[in-house]
């Protein structure tokens, strides 16, 4: 029997990082795909979600998902189209999206549990969007904004990352809370973007100024919710303007992802005591049964054009180590997303 | 006419210190007190709150309450008797807690604001008692644990600070609760009195050796509410063992008051976001309106012997200097207090 697919071509784990991941940290490796077993399914990856949370995963330890193994498949989220089906769940030609790993094409059960593939539809909002803001990055930011830090309207709410995926949608998310948005990001085009594109209020440009000084001008009553995707001293200079009862998501923590001497902690955490205000951090998977509201609610605004969702592709699979660092250096205006192929 | 008083002592604040208070940082001062003026009270102070919050009042800049003025009678919870009044709400003889200010008599308005006067019925409890578990302490460990750190039955709690006033106050109302009540404390005395004397669960000497390793053997089911009296790395050492869900109180950071160079962030704070546990400050004076609750449950405690007031009373006025330095350096066992004078 002759292979119907090309070979696989995937991205594993073959040293755990000090740092910047480097590409020595990477093996590039080759195989050949198989037709679906009995219940399962062949998905070839079109597009590749680039996270923040992936450094993490490279790390040895305990967090809230197990490190990805030397030798593994690099973990990732992934959009893919089925190309070939032995199971009743998914037909060819379905879109689909889920834990496909770094690789061109994934083939098994079609009830795995670890890519947990849901059909999407792709009438409902561009491919992209989908690893965006109906996916992970934007179920990150409806749930962790409206969950645990509650906003009122007329409240300040204050969003680092503010040009990434996850903040471009926490701020438009606040503003149809009836809040005032005041994002943080790196860069004038950067802040220029969420403030003319998305309607935040301000936007700080962290490495034009210092932060405090931004934070006094553009949150004259203080912050109430502060959504925190970055660490480091702008959740330092933040601490020092929030209101009484403030909250703050600890969502991520990217400025200390890659730090090779210990995490920088918030020195002015006793600003939570003065003003009994709350840190709170929160993982995204508790919130998987409710995702079905997170996607309706945020695919009717996109809709109705209230609230835009921004991918920035950059293409080739060969290009993964390259592209992943782009997170790090600042370089993606929105969700970034690895195109692998055409549909 | 004469002065039916002897003369007032006082220690002012003199500077700002930089550091661990310094004798140069406060100014004795001797003036005459004179006769009520109408509607007002003479109070004799008794005995002197010594807290480790007083050296965050030295400070310049914003905090829950304003700092000490240059110049300005030393700020301090205290109990004293009153031996002359012109208003209907004291007579003679009275014992009342409140803002006294670090003096030998308070004289003013009965219905001052900032010194907030209560009469207190010294048959409920010896006279200490009401500067420790009836009184500031007493309630910061009875609303911080109960409203903030909300334990339930079965949850381990730790408390830093055990052998402190708050601390011990949190570990014996935790029991009460049902938990597991896990103490860290300077020094074999002080770990053996709250566990032999007040009935934790166990103890961590943390001069002995590493927290975390204490923890490890301590809190097998892992911590589930922290209650923050210190900072500093036994802060971050907690941080790494806290369950799902974990709620830290943060109360106080002794290990910081006196620090010169930055705070110490909690540099694992990113276990809030693995955990999604959180962090929250509280100030006991929001509580105020509840006092009344929190007096009569712990007097009912204490006089059913399952709850323990300790106080640890050191005497003389003019030592206030070196006693308040006691706190920093982990000398005193329970509540510190200053004997100002017999009744």
């Amino acid at each position: 029997m002759t292979n119907a697919f090309p070979p696989n071509q995937q991205f594993r784990l073959a040293a755990r990082p000090l740092g910047m991941p480097r590409n020595e940290d990477w093996l590039f490796h080759e195989e050949a795909v198989g037709e679906p077993i009995d219940g399962g399914i062949v998905v070839k990856v079109l597009y590749l979600s680039l996270d923040p949370a992936m450094r993490g995963w490279m790390n040895e330890g305990k967090s809230y998902i197990r490190p990805v193994a030397i030798g593994e498949v690099m973990r990732a989220g992934g959009l893919g189209i089925v190309i070939a089906s032995k199971s009743p769940r998914f037909a060819m030609g379905d879109y689909v999206v889920g834990g496909t790993g770094v690789q061109r094409y994934w083939s098994g059960p079609a009830d795995d549990k670890t890519a947990a593939f849901t059909k999407i539809d792709p009438r409902l909002a561009p491919l992209t969007a989908w690893l965006n803001t109906l996916g992970m990055p934007g179920m990150t930011a409806f749930f962790g904004l409206r969950e645990v830090g509650q906003p009122k309207a007329g409240e300040t709410v204050v969003v680092s990352g503010a040009a990434g995926a996850v903040g471009m949608t926490v701020g438009q998310v606040a503003k149809k809370m009836g809040c005032r948005v005041v994002g943080i990001a790196g860069g004038e085009d950067k802040c220029r973007y969420v403030v003319e594109q998305l309607g935040f209020d301000a936007c700080i440009d962290y490495k034009a100024g210092p932060v405090h000084a931004g934070l006094k001008e553009h949150c004259p009553q203080g912050v109430d919710v502060y959504f925190d995707n970055v660490g480091g001293d702008i959740l330092d200079a933040v601490l020092t303007r929030i209101n009484m009862k403030a909250r703050i998501v600890i969502c991520g923590a990217i400025s200390q992802y890659n730090a090779t001497s210990q995490v920088k902690g918030p020195a002015n955490y006793l600003s939570l005591l003065v003003n009994r205000a709350r840190m709170e951090g929160m993982v995204v998977f508790d919130y998987a049964p409710r995702y079905a509201e997170g996607v309706a609610t945020l695919a009717g605004w996109m809709q109705e054009g209230s609230v835009k969702s921004h991918e920035h592709v950059t293409e080739g699979f060969e290009r993964f180590p390259e592209a992943l660092l782009m997170l790090f250096e600042g370089k993606n205006l929105g969700k970034l997303v690895l195109k692998v192929a055409d549909a």
